[in-house]
């Protein structure tokens, strides 16, 4: 049994947390979710290490930044402390942040909000489970909450020159 | 008897760290305060870690940084060093941090930096004592010293699609 | 038999882990190449971390920022992680990032992710097996994916005054 | 005896070392003062951190960055790596940069330069000596090296509203 | 015998690993020079780790970043790396780095990069032999590669007020 963490903020304005749990629970059975939520992202990085030196496998970090230059700081700070987290513990935190002004309503920002959500919960199961799937995926342009950008046209001649 | 450390600064132009400790000792009895304080909020990380050392369970890292593109940089780091005092040793620092350009005139800046200075206390608190709260709370769009922005309007159709 | 790392992203729009794969098999039989995939490119520091304490040499760690100001914060993030992986191992991690706004259409992206992926993929065999080769070279203006710089005109007279 | 140490910079433009050492003499005969200096401010977080393992209970670091954007950059490097010493060793450095930009002419450069290094130097003796005086100044807007901005006004009603 | 490391870049458009190393063979018998080439400046870090750790005193980094905002940035998580590669082995790293943008031509450039190189090999040279030598610089204006900007005038008096 396999051991996930999910982390998310009352700062969102979104239940991102919800959508994440929900989601890998309709992934199977071989999954042992555990939540926990903190009030902003940059409490994230270090409730994230706590969980994965916890026992979980791996951690999804889900939060979103306000749209003032501040916030954009406070999410670069996160972000960096995302990462330092997981080289300490030598474990992945998928980190999965909506900015608020991504989206030019409540509407559209819910629905952003889901979908990446829930797309990068199904990167974090390919991760622990079918990592070979990704590298089939290698270059393919994903994106998380959008449209895939797909791969470059005309690449493969390019490519194989 | 869990223990929480309250460090605030000189610079700051409302004396938080008072404010802080006396919202901590009114949210109940099984509390003990440890109160320092520090120059300026650089000098907070490490101040912040060794109260965590000696034995705090939470620390409340309050500031007040200046409206210079300077102070702006200062509380970048500041916040930097927080998070990684944080990865460290495994323990949360909340961080309060009032910006003098976020309110126009003396009297709303105190009235921000003592509203957001006791939510952050109550948020510290819940963390402690209450961590089920918080997950209560995911996704509502708390605030803190400011109206909370609330969850997303028309969030949940949009998220239960 | 030394060891070399290969981990790139689905972000990417071109499949450039299996361009330095196969680039790394072609400049001998002597090295033996290890691949993964990542989602993004805040995803390569602790998977090129993990190779190299799983006994890679050295890893090179391929990805392709997006044009926004948010993606080239991401980079910043990756960079930084990626440099601090290797403070912590001891190993050399070469960073080929291909920004997507360097190339005015698919094409050439395409041709200029092949071109620096595979110049970089040698600089990474040089540096594993013939490091002498690099003292070389220094100072010399090498580019990876566009025209080398060449050294500075009259540099040799203004140096040996 | 407590041991405080000092380093600044051949960089800076007036020699704070000696303005802080001078300081501190003055402060009381229950010090012993060490002094280093080294080029330049990127040069400080290392130098620091050896005074501090070699036994030094706070250290000083003086600098004097220029007025170029390259020069802030430094500066935002300097800043973090000391931060990182701190956390590092468990002790405080106290950072005291003037930026060469801060002062309209050499003369005001240097009376700037003195003022703030002489404040600051009184700050680590007190933080070393009598850390209950720095509670008794929390919130009471200190400046180093300027007119303190001084506590907001009309705080008190605000606060104990 | 001290030993002392040069590392540079293939990048770099001037060879200012020779430099380095012929000013350091310049400056005294009681050396021993360890020489190494990286492609570019984010390779420096974890290679200066090295040498330091496989024995140098100290260890002269040297870069040559280019003009675009990214390589800016590049510079900054060199530079960062830098300073982090130094806490974690309590020994000086030199970085000198000479933009191309500092100078107008080549043969600048050029001239730039030699006069920087050797004031920083000769810095590196006084941290090794005669630290005393750099406290009597202290404050004096030091810059390398241009025209020192010397102590500010009238600082004297300002200081012994």
């Amino acid at each position: 049994m396999r051991r996930i963490g999910v982390v998310d903020t009352t700062f969102s304005r979104v239940d991102m947390g919800s959508i994440a749990v929900s989601e890998l629970r309709s992934l199977g059975p071989n999954l042992k979710v555990i939540r926990r939520t903190v009030p902003g992202i940059k409490d994230l990085p270090v409730e994230c290490k706590l969980l994965l030196e916890e026992g979980c496998d791996i951690v999804i970090a889900l939060g979103m930044p306000g749209k003032e230059a501040l916030d954009k700081v406070c999410a670069h700070e996160a972000s960096t402390g995302l990462i330092h987290a997981q080289l300490m513990t030598n474990k992945h935190i998928i980190e999965v942040f909506v900015h608020m002004d991504e989206a030019p309503d409540d509407r559209t920002l819910a629905m952003l909000a889901r979908n990446r959500t829930v797309e990068h919960a199904k990167s974090a199961y390919l991760m622990l489970f079918r990592p070979e799937e990704l590298i089939r995926l290698a270059g393919t342009g994903q994106r998380q909450g959008f449209e895939d950008a797909g791969p470059v046209k005309g690449g493969k001649s390019a490519i194989h020159h």
